[in-house]
């Protein structure tokens, strides 16, 4: 195991202490969440998940952690994701793994959030990541025009084998945006939430409540204190 | 034919005259713009269409009336298309035939929009027609109990014949929200567009340059002017 897998595992299982038993917790996408859907199913902890994507789904079918829908409860207790990036503010990118919408989805209808992350994705600045834009397929074109015209470095996502776009569980396409640096991220935020064709954005402002790397601990104090940067 | 079809006739043959030989126009969804259609068939003008639903692609076939993906042009020069209700700002409620979604990508990316309707759809304020939102059904029911929460009086669409919720061209749910009266959209606007969930709504705000009804025309100097209310 190298380095950055060793600290995701670490971080998973330094995680579980967040977890009571009969909590509802949201579960999140990626590499990170699963070793922390095993270190779950291996614990004594009897939870009820509330996935983010089809393949979490899958993969708690295959440990037996039972899930249900979002709109079958009342509250989600705590959510455990990965960040693909996450800047000492707490505030983060997702959607490398193409599962933004629905991660933000049950992160926003969650009490608390927990990402689990190795130290390579922290960085003091956002925008090293690509951030994922999820877009309507139709007029995605236009979009691609209007972002690199404002300056975002936009390309479609295409799948590896075939070349053809790739399609989140939505039916929608993903643009990244290279920019490199992302110096406001609200004011960026709220320009890609007013343009007509965006369904949603990989930037995640104050969601994070709390950080696990590998061993350590980030954590502020409110999302309140956040939203006041 | 009644009163209402009538004057919708009249409009739909009115708006001809804004509508050259060789433009790119959008072709907007819904019963008014299947007069438009029936009219620009007849007509000498030999336009190529840019559609917002598969009913408005599949009326275009039948009226021999070529079309092209939205991504395959490089501008639209004009979309006609209804609208639910329309004040006298010219900003307007769309969805009730849940093609907002495409109808305003087609309009964001059209030069200019001009909608035609009976006398019936204006009012000095908006609201009596309840507002579509466009919404992932994955947590759609929490986003219903975040609206009613937020005093947006909300329920979503089903389908008269057999009480499942409507499912738009994009694979979406519909929550219509019966405010009666809405004091001020670009504030409602701003609140939906910030939500997680929402793909769109039905306000068109500053998009609309000119409505027709029956054989008048209203018009506004430019969007810009109407962004400044």
């Amino acid at each position: 195991m190298n380095m950055k897998n060793a600290q995701k595992k670490q971080a998973a299982e330094a995680t579980l202490k967040y977890i009571d038993s009969d909590m509802i917790v949201g579960l999140g996408t990626g590499s990170t969440v699963a070793y922390f859907l095993e270190a779950l199913a291996q614990s004594d902890r009897r939870v009820i998940g509330v996935t983010t994507s089809k393949i979490t789904s899958q993969r708690c079918a295959e440990l037996n952690i039972p899930i249900v829908d979002i709109d079958e409860v009342d509250h989600i207790d705590v959510t455990v994701d990965g960040a693909d990036e996450v800047d000492t503010y707490l505030n983060g990118i997702k959607g490398g793994g193409a599962a933004l919408l629905m991660e933000k989805i049950v992160a926003k209808n969650s009490r608390e959030n927990i990402w689990i992350v190795d130290s390579s994705k922290v960085h003091d600045t956002l925008g090293s990541f690509p951030l994922p834009v999820e877009v309507i397929p139709y007029g995605s074109g236009q979009l691609i025009r209007q972002f690199a015209d404002k300056g975002l470095f936009p390309k479609l996502r295409r799948q590896a084998d075939n070349n053809q776009p790739v399609v989140t569980d939505a039916g929608h396409y993903i643009i990244d945006c290279h920019m490199q640096t992302i110096n406001n991220p609200y004011a960026l935020a709220e320009y890609l939430e007013s343009q007509v064709g965006v369904v949603e954005h990989g930037l995640f402002l104050a969601i994070c409540d709390r950080v696990i790397i590998g061993g350590e601990t980030l954590q502020i104090q409110s999302r309140q204190q956040n939203q006041m940067i």
